[in-house]
């Protein structure tokens, strides 16, 4: 069996890094790519690293276009997936990799989105408690947040064990890639290169609820999330340093066991041997989750540092893990766990 | 009147950066360069930015080479300034860019760096309260470290004020000068372009004690910090999120006017305008901290970030506005408030 | 006496370079800054390194504004200059960063830019035969494009000693902020980095009748230039290698003669010593030019490497350095022979 | 069919690429792993992109770990291939990664390398005329130099068409990566980000015979190279930028032309669309080598554009393809056609 798969948006970056991964999937034939204002284009002229599509012209987002195939990717701008997944029916399985229906709350999307709350898609993170098994056969996913695949994934096993109090403290650095193509003066390559910076500081970053929603869920009890994103020099990449209290008897040996225990049997999450740190250099490309524990016995706190690639798993890797999870493919099928270095 | 002033360890980059701010210091005569593996070198092959000095040739690093200056700057491997120092006696001030003077608890001191303490130098951060005072005609001066000037800026007015709790969670960025200039594997162009990576997580990173003790001196009180540097894709500068839950009736307005008050009369410390945020890129080679705060209501913590150019204001630059200090120069003389952009 | 200088075009990055520099200026006093559609925004939230000058408001570029003042800089786009000069008249010296009056062919400015010729100003390349004379009390002037600055300085002394054959190639790597400030997709950090691209290739960029008119100038002969231009993942400097063939008769001995008698009294054209090799790092900054001169017998050419900042020498410090000579100033006041690193 | 491979020299840069391709080619099991110094640690320590390989543990490089294999790697420092190689036996395929068998020349070997000359082995670029028919069957393989497949690739179609002169000049800027491993000082971070620089200017770099040779060849006249080598601050990638005089009676269309018919039907060579210009960064990862032609009439000189990953088609990507050649496997298999981006 063949999968048609669509993509709406492909000329940005998220769309880029769907088809990039789809071009090695041995299951998915690549249908109709479609674009706004790139609509009427060459992909080749756009994403010049995709070659065998180059000569692929982009139509425009319309459903006529993006109907008749068996999945369609959804890259578009916040706002926009509804109304396109409406008209494609049930026969299509649509895969958003935008924010659209990603929380469950609806005051928490309105308050930080500030449009009315479309829904809730099942989740696309299957390494969460529970999630894979809502993806089983979905019709429908929703594709976490980059920020919050790389920090739920971080402390979900501590909170699910009950080792750490509710209250987590996130601070993450992205490549600029998350940051989308669009041009503004902030996100030349002039004012990023050997600069840090932040934003959305102080809890107003979207992905904060979106966090508080998976480590409240893996806690059982609500959990407050302090977080802080920082544009980092280089184009890809998440190293999320999320830390918590400790609750009384928790140690490194306890703090290992749980991590092991949770992840022994993901392909895409690695717990690193001790004495090894995660580096977003070494998941370059790669649909990898890097992580590392250490017990802060001074300070009484977890930390954890996971890493990611923020197109590959933490966007259109994810995508795919839950396309084949949604149509029953083997999950790994056309995701790299193996990077590109240096 | 002008100052005589050496640099021992004049071809790394604390050293070449001391050199870089002395060049533009009125009040400043540029005596003796030595290095330890460099010596016999012209400068010019070792540190081709400092073109005035090109055609100087490097000692080695002798006290008999030192003496007879009014200031010797040491930029020395952890453990050799003190036999350097003794030998230098009380005329000449020594400014020690190295950690060895900065910590008074001398069992912090061997747990971190398992040596015998050598002492306890006042401590060259003229904005932490009681500092600045300390040092005028001070003989002595231990430059404090890159991270600990960061985040002791950021978090000093706000324990002195008794805003925050005594637990404190800081995350830095780094840029790779602040790894020096040895060649290491791990710091090559090609390991850290692209790649954000952490080290010494959980507490083990040497700064640590400095700041606990800074931020314990301000508090009034012991502080805890769980401190995760990290190493980011650029040359140099300092990125600091610093963070704490807020004591009950903290709110916004009040924490901004602490911080307006604390730092209204400070040259080189510079809170930014609401709405703005510090970026490494605005200080690049400027004595500048800059400085924003953010009360998270929900999280209720109080974020405090801070950015610095780690070899100026964070080494050198601190270096030179503590010699200004001790040789009753003007606090501000060769150090630039203005940096480089972009 | 001290000097009162406008700029216009202040939230540009030539702009901002030119009130770094003239920040440092001891004869200079910053008058009024403009800018276009940045109007009336404090200059602290568009160029955060100049502190200094952070409240400044700036003003709509308007002769009455600028008006009035010893020197007026412009960093404008192209084509803006010639009317803006008309009405401040003789009384004021006007420093022009942009192109409109470098050329001296009227039709190579028509066939390169296509628009009226607006004349021709003295060249604010004070290094080339005879062109510091030509700026001694001049009342305009025309600085010189970075890439030219570069390539005139590499190969001027050679063709003006007749060492080399009248066809010059050139491939030069600049930083992004030659691009300038405006926000283009393929100038975007992600783009940028980790990346190496031409423009402009096969004699189409606008540089290149610039680069001929001068090496034809110092040649006393038409001379040919194919010029590609790079754009390199940095946010400064540019990297020019120049070669032609050599005439019978040159060594390599005769053309370093050449090159140290050329540049001997030159405070800011630095020739390095035999087997050190310029770099942009090493100039970041300053208003150094970095040259170095090799003869590869077996290809029967002179190579030429010049390393300059793009933004100060290839911009804005040549714009000082000028209009130091045209008031009759020390010809290095307020110039940095220095550069940072790393 | 599975072929079974060794690679000695796993730890460094080459290595690393060839078992990230490795690990995607359909008809290859990877065996033997061997390392020098590193010899010993787990791949997973050194080589941390490389997840399904993260527990092998890296043997001491000896023909008795490699021999038993269908093909060895080798990605040796110069002058180690020949022992290996004559230990192994014609039986096992042997593909250098290093420069030992490339030249024909023995004097250009003892001049450029000073040793003696190892011997010549089929030259592993097929895309060059008559090369792929020499690989078929072969059982060893000499892979070029990075440099040299980038200009080779650029100027042979305008030398075997007689359109250009037999004197060419490249320059061109290289990532970090091809410098490799060994911790240089001058290859820091620190000293790299933010800075062009070249090296081995004037004839002296050890690729410049081996550009001489293959465009000799597809000349069938004696053409002499002029080449300049930069370091670019990025990992990864190759722009080289190789022009030579136009033959009378050349002109755009009949230059195009001739680069269209050579490479119409290579599946790694990919002449852009006339407009589109090629980008270090649309190839990285990939096995594709961009190209651009410009006709410079006013300079009378052809500009060919060429843009490859360095580790890629510029050392093992080349070296897989040449192993599928000699194996008889399709060309293109376990080679990627598209880059990761951005």
């Amino acid at each position: 069996m063949t999968v048609r798969a669509a993509v709406a948006g492909a000329s940005g970056y998220a769309g880029g890094e769907v088809l990039r991964l789809l071009l090695q999937h041995p299951g998915v034939e690549i249908g109709a790519l479609t674009a706004g204002s790139n609509a009427g284009q060459r992909l080749g002229a756009l994403q010049p690293h995709l070659l065998p599509l180059a000569d692929r012209v982009l139509a425009a987002t319309t459903a006529e276009v993006l109907a008749g195939h068996d999945v369609v990717f959804l890259a578009l701008p916040h706002g926009q997936s509804a109304a396109v997944a409406e008209q494609l029916g049930d026969g299509v399985l649509v895969v958003d990799m935008g924010a659209d229906f990603r929380l469950a709350d609806a005051a928490d999307w309105e308050r930080f989105y500030g449009s009315p709350h479309a829904g809730t898609w099942p989740y696309g993170l299957p390494e969460l408690p529970g999630a894979r098994a809502g993806l089983a056969g979905a019709r429908r996913v929703a594709v976490p947040g980059c920020y919050p695949t790389a920090v739920s994934l971080a402390l979900a096993p501590a909170y699910a064990a009950r080792l750490a109090e509710p209250e987590a403290v996130v601070v993450a650095a992205s490549g600029t890639s998350g940051a989308g193509k669009a041009a503004k003066p902030h996100l030349l390559g002039s004012e990023v290169m050997g600069s840090m910076s932040p934003y959305g500081v102080g809890g107003l970053h979207r992905h904060t609820p979106e966090m508080i929603q998976n480590l409240s869920a893996a806690a059982g009890e609500r959990v407050t999330v302090s977080f802080t994103p920082t544009l980092a020099p280089m184009p890809r990449g998440i190293l999320a340093t999320s830390s918590a209290k400790a609750r009384p008897g928790v140690d490194a040996e306890r703090l290992r066991e749980v991590y092991e225990k949770a992840y022994a049997d993901e392909p895409f999450v690695h717990l690193l041997p001790e004495g090894q740190w995660p580096a977003t250099g070494a998941v370059h490309g790669s649909n990898t989750a890097q992580l590392q524990v250490a017990y802060d016995e001074a300070a009484g706190r977890i930390v954890v540092i996971s890493a990611i690639d923020n197109l590959t798993k933490g966007t259109a890797g994810g995508a795919v893990q839950s396309m084949n999870l949604a149509l029953g493919l083997p999950e790994t099928s056309g995701l790299p766990a193996t990077g590109i270095a240096p």
